[in-house]
């Protein structure tokens, strides 16, 4: 597992922040309160949590073309936003949140591999410091967060099980996967892939067993930053 | 499982075609063949294997707006294909193909979930169909194919494990998840989820179980219609 | 003419629904009734008959572009779906209908040219069903549809004077059109064009004659079909 | 018949231009010649003519949305310039032409019915004064322009034949056609629609004597202002 | 100073028009009242005045590309149009004007340097005639125009101060401006800046004084237009 | 003027990287070195200097749209990274720097007005970082920046000239300007405007003669961050 930090409070409009760092994929991610839904759920009584993702042109080693500029989102883009969204959701009781919802946005500021993962894994810091803001100010009563959520990559490499790849482990990996998990260990997601290779259900347990050890070490980070 | 059904050569400009029916969702499946690579692979001798999928505006119960229309493709849309081209290069040897590409077009006529598991298993199938035509013309010398690939959802519904949702279950499964695996029964792809729920590893375990009895199913019914 | 078949009720979401196939062209057709109008009539007490059009990408000789991919659908779609929707609305009396819209997707499975005078007339079948539904549950209580309305292209090829065009013939016509009638003979559309020639008003009265019988049979094919 | 001003000569960048008044339609039309031709003709040595469309925001009664603000070109807008191309091109001898291409820029500044038959009858204009720039220069040995080439509209409006409809008569008109005729009185488009209305072949045939007398002026005014 | 002149009342829909010649510089401008505002000052009672700007595809030496065609206005295009918008506001009396929106359209018919200046200028008489429009039907009280609005380009060219660049001197000046005045001689905008180069304040000055020069006679241009 | 601090070398990837903070306004820069130029320039032995902007959704105190997200860059946003581009080349000797391309990324984390001037003035130490790099490497010889380039922006806030705009000033400001100057003082840019009022030469002065004391703090700390 690289080296995890996680700072609060980096920008002084959104409801919660952090740049979260997990080795050199440094990620800042913000919440936003808004007392409105989408129109699919007005009226519900239910919250809603999503998330957006975004990458600096030069996060990478290559410069990539601005999403804005090239005047659409990319389909990895895409991919990534759905799933920090879908994740966050696992861990939110929507009818303690009430009918307001959170925008979180994770936009990598320098990347080397796992970005996803950090995303979620800060996503739910600024997530947890804007419902604290929440629950202060009495607009909910009981706590909308039933669980922490985290996430981590794992991947066969030069055939060994790896956790928390890296950019240049990442590209080269046969399978890899990535796993995310609430702080009481249960599993919210999981997403295994054999890009041109396959995977036998050992490997799988595995590396499942790798992403429940290191889930733990970035639940134990979330708390000593929301503490 | 629900009933498969796989018609081949059902469109004759196609270099393979199959209209794969898995209970009521349809899917038109071509794989078109062109002697040219995407820039990206150019030179390196490599073939390659992408898909693309749509759905007719009124394959699902309430019309959906046409993407076309809408100027772009939605998210899942984007996921969806992106998806199907990693599954299916999974039982490519890129090496073998040679510097060509084949595009499996995957367009849902009638959709009663599982959508995205009928297009790999049926993409599969006008693949080997266009590779057949490639060797027959003696193109190729080894067969590119490795082995069948075929894909099947599961989910938890109701408390049970289900195999192959149809849509009122998948809608309302609080776990589900896609499993592609090969014809031997190595795994290529697991991605599982909850939304606003968890899953455990037994879960997991069960639905994988049922997994491999349903693609069994299917990669005999591909061998049945490619014989 | 080349060999017309109409099968209906092929799939199970839509209002009404065929298959229309003539000679090699195939087009699916259905119909989405909706209790809505576009703003520009709301409160008219008037109906809306509208249309889409879309091809798979693998539909003729050579793969096109998907339009949701390209980000936009290219003229001559527009062009086609604009037509459809004006000849259909030309056998509807929207008073009748009242304030509901029918919207009308053709979308084409296989192409030998001819797909916008198949769309038409196999969209006014699939319009005829979904009427039919309407009328049946005491929707409406008059007829909203005023009369049949059908589609042919003739065209001037190697000299002749030819109904029905396929692929081959259209694509080297030196003179085509499209002839819209009604079951009772009378003329909603036509349009005649030379790509880099001219035509008189003899040939023009030729093609008329042939298609107004062609209209005639298709006619008759749409009558069995909605019997 | 409205009455018809050509004036020629009215910018100064392009090799053809000329400003068309039908009664109040006023469209600009511009002539560029490129020495180069479109991929798909590319060493065939032929030339190609084609034509783009467009409405100044404040040309009608009501405001429109400029198309560049809303992103893309509206469907009558590319109807339109579909078939201005389309027209110009049948009066041309594309292999006398050469390998070059004339685009023809027809810019409504102001609107009162019939843009696209205006546009037409000036473009063809822009077009000869462009082929004679051509030809003085020696770039090309015989004439590339067989014939003139100009159009108009007539409908039935309040149950009576007319010629050259205005706007307030073609928006009521309940069938209205374009006739695209040549100097020697051939056809080239010939496009007839009734919207909520059919028509008969008299009628039909009445519109084509009344459009075969209204192409005989806007010849006459086209030799006029190309002498 | 370029010759300069301004033809009113050229289109017969708009509430006011002119067509200002400028040299070689050709705008139509055109003002459209609306009785409505954007949504951002809705209920506050305050007018706005906003504008558009366009060049037709062949104002140019070289025919640009149309930007409804490209699908976007060019970075140029919006920076302009913002311009003149934010110019023509600075001569506004929005409390007088009340709620409602003039939109001014300015569209280059020919080009020769100074089409932003001359579409200020030109704008602000189509501004100026809808406006009398608004208060010969008594709907405005006060004059909403504080004062006239008109602008000029000036720069070093070829090492002398230059008053209204034209083209060929506009693309090669190393420093250029552009400088909006009222009619009293106070200033609304300045843009000075330098392709590759620099200047200092005495040059700044210099420029701004024979920019005061010119911007009076455009305004004498103006009052002699809307007398 | 507000505190400027500078920490250079924040990302690993880039050529050359910066996070400027003028009081709460926080932008990262980043120098993108590419052995390409555009096609405009191609073959003349001239480099490129260009940057392109952003804005994280929540730099702001209320949420923005992500621009990726809604399919283009916004008018603010072309404006100023087309000034951002202008004023770093006015300190590029192209010809030294040779046909090459320097992309500057300037993207706002955290925004309190002058988020263009200190992209401006951060951009210039990316570039400079960058060009260090080149210089190092002895790709080019004589230095290709001939001075720093740095800007502020000054207004009339409350009736006072104020140097330095933070957002709740800028926002009320009936005049304000953005001064970019060099090292030596000379200037590239001046922008001066007022939203709905005038101003006078005497104010536009009092406004330069505290940029000019601004820029000097400005450069002073580039030649901090880049000894």
């Amino acid at each position: 597992m690289r080296k995890i930090s996680i700072e609060t409070g980096v920008t002084r409009h959104a409801e919660g922040s952090c740049l979260i760092k997990v080795g050199d994929t440094h990620v800042l991610c913000t919440a936003t309160l808004e007392e409105r839904v989408p129109p699919f759920i007005k009226g519900t009584g239910l919250g809603w949590v999503t998330a957006e993702y975004g990458m600096l042109p030069r996060a990478t080693n290559t410069r990539m073309r601005r999403e804005a500029a090239a005047g659409k989102q990319g389909g990895r883009t895409v991919e990534i936003q759905r799933l920090i969204g879908r994740a966050l959701r696992a861990g939110v009781d929507r009818v303690a949140l009430g009918e307001r919802q959170i925008t979180i946005d994770c936009d990598v500021l320098q990347a080397d591999g796992g970005t996803r993962c950090a995303s979620i894994t800060g996503g739910w810091v600024a997530l947890r410091l804007a419902v604290d803001k929440l629950m202060k100010a009495g607009s909910v009563i009981s706590d909308p967060l039933t669980d922490h959520v985290a996430a981590v990559s794992c991947g066969i490499y030069a055939g060994q099980p790896v956790l928390d790849l890296d950019y240049p482990e990442d590209s080269e990996a046969g399978v890899d996967g990535n796993f995310i998990l609430t702080g009481a260990g249960h599993l919210v997601e999981v997403q295994m892939s054999a890009e041109g290779s396959v995977f036998s259900r050992t490997q799988m347990n595995t590396l499942l067993d790798l992403a429940e050890k290191g889930v733990g070490e970035l639940v134990a980070a979330q708390k000593a930053a929301t503490r």
